[in-house]
């Protein structure tokens, strides 16, 4: 039943995890096989898969590897949890699915963590599908959408939230094009953004990072859509390093600048975005692009995974259950 | 004479001109000997020598070689100017080795462009000196200093523009940190900036362009000094894309922002930063970093090489005559 048409990171059938190595894109369409549940921890790790919903995906796969496997699952849902910290999914679908495994009995495990994984898998789907139809009341024809990272098909369980709020938007007729930014140090959007975007015949224009700002006067950006990895109760938004200068940008051009996240990315126990955890991540990531050596050796450097945007910068969070505007 | 202690992009001797590579560095300091302009009109095209002030230099000397060897001197300037079109100090200098050449008598004309090159390149010296001077005015002991790109020694004639402001705030005792913008697509802060830094032992954290408003908040930045390319009548500055973003991110944070350029960077004859001729680059250059694939071989690009910064969000011009405030 997980194994679907359309642009997937993962499925799981009779063998294991099949998951689409998302380091080797876009040069090579690479799947794996898991069957085991530390590789699909090692793989959240290592970002062969990436992208909140997607991470919460994986990790409830995994649990159903460690669950045919007969393994422990109290130690299997603590190595997941350990894997990464910023993005709130993985932490709600480990206890969605703890809260299945953990009430049922010792026969009925198995079945029990398969259920909450799968309606775990299909409820992010339908959430992504959801956000595109509310998202795209808010996109107009002819809008020129600046992104950052990767918030498409391969970041979720189903088309996408950022970029799915383009696809709906642009299955209305509305023509609708993508400014996306590269995203170092992991190049997220060069690689992902770009490559998503071609195979899927959407109108894409690669530009770094640092462009953002020459690009809204230039480029004619008329809005701007990410995703979000966690949302504490003011509405800080922690996402993938490089979302709060692009805000900032945005809010000073007053670029319209919306977030689209699931319910799952909400995080109502932070009540701002100083507790959200920010992972950080190794040196070398930014000292280098994809192995190839761009600084000294030597030179120090700070490389947080994620940025918190203030609330005071989002026009609207674009949720499964509608638009959301301030106050949050 | 323009053989010189400390780091230097070039000097002049009898064999030729003498450049060091700036896309070999960091990983190898490798040094060229040219004896014809036409290596010098390519050593600019291609980046081997960049930073305004000194491309300005470059040019002046590149006439020196044209003028040893008896070529056509209209002809030799004329190709220079083609090089590359935003650095006003380009056309500066050679304005100014034209002056000399095109009023000497043919058995002076050689003697007249070696004096004219040299009197250029030692003014430029002092005037990145004075701009030291003028701007550790400004600087405080503790400061956290975010740059761009790369205003060092290497960018000019002298000790630098940006970076050379910071270095004479250090030699008056005060503690400065660098933050280092690496500056994509072609890497110059994390290639050149680093690289002087360490040489010099100034503090610097590389970061990339993305993290600017995570990093002022969080690492505590409280300045900003860049260089420029050319400066409008009404301040809009021309300076290496990325430029404006982060200039933007510090006038929402109230982060001073400040622009080190010489006299010969601004350019009375344009009224604003509409008219200032924006040079635009390969689209390779963005989808890969140092020759390593990046992104898609077909994804749509735009790769300005330069921004325009309104003068609003400049705080200050740090000139060799000393420190301009609005309005402009």
């Amino acid at each position: 039943m997980l194994v679907r048409d359309g642009l997937r990171p993962f499925f799981l059938d009779a063998r294991g995890l099949h998951l689409l190595d998302q380091r080797a894109l876009p040069h090579e369409e690479r799947w794996q096989l898991f069957t085991d549940v530390e590789q699909v921890a090692a793989a959240i790790e290592t970002l062969a898969v990436r992208g909140a919903p997607a991470i919460g995906g994986a990790a409830a796969l995994g649990m159903v590897l460690a669950a045919r496997a007969g393994l422990d699952l109290a130690s299997a849902d603590a190595r997941l949890r350990k894997t990464r910290p910023t993005a709130k999914n993985l932490f709600g679908a480990l206890d969605e699915v703890k809260a299945a495994w953990s009430t049922a009995s010792p026969d009925a495990r198995l079945a029990a963590v398969v259920d909450a994984a799968e309606r775990h898998v299909l409820a992010d789907e339908a959430a992504c599908a959801a956000m595109g139809t509310h998202g795209a009341e808010l996109v107009k024809d002819g809008d020129v959408v600046i992104t950052i990272c990767h918030s498409g098909a391969l970041a979720t369980c189903g088309q996408g939230t950022g970029l799915g709020v383009i696809k709906s938007a642009r299955a209305q007729g509305k023509q609708v094009r993508v400014i996306a930014l590269e995203t170092r140090p992991l190049l997220q959007g060069a690689r992902l953004t770009a490559w998503e975007c071609l195979r899927e015949h959407i109108p894409c224009t690669l530009i770094t990072d640092g462009m953002s700002a020459f690009a809204v006067e230039r480029l004619g950006v008329t809005r701007a859509v990410v995703g979000a990895d966690r949302i504490a109760r003011d509405g800080s938004t922690a996402n993938k390093i490089g979302t709060r200068t692009l805000a900032t940008v945005c809010a000073a051009a007053r670029v319209p600048f919306h977030v689209a996240a699931p319910l799952s990315t909400f995080d109502r126990s932070l009540a701002s975005g100083a507790d959200i955890p920010i992972e950080e991540r190794a040196a070398d990531e930014v000292r280098s692009a994809r192995g190839m050596p761009l600084a000294p050796a030597d030179v120090p450097v700070w490389n947080p995974s994620f940025d918190v945007t203030p609330p005071a910068l989002v026009t609207s969070f674009i949720t499964e259950r509608g638009v959301l505007t301030p106050p949050f």
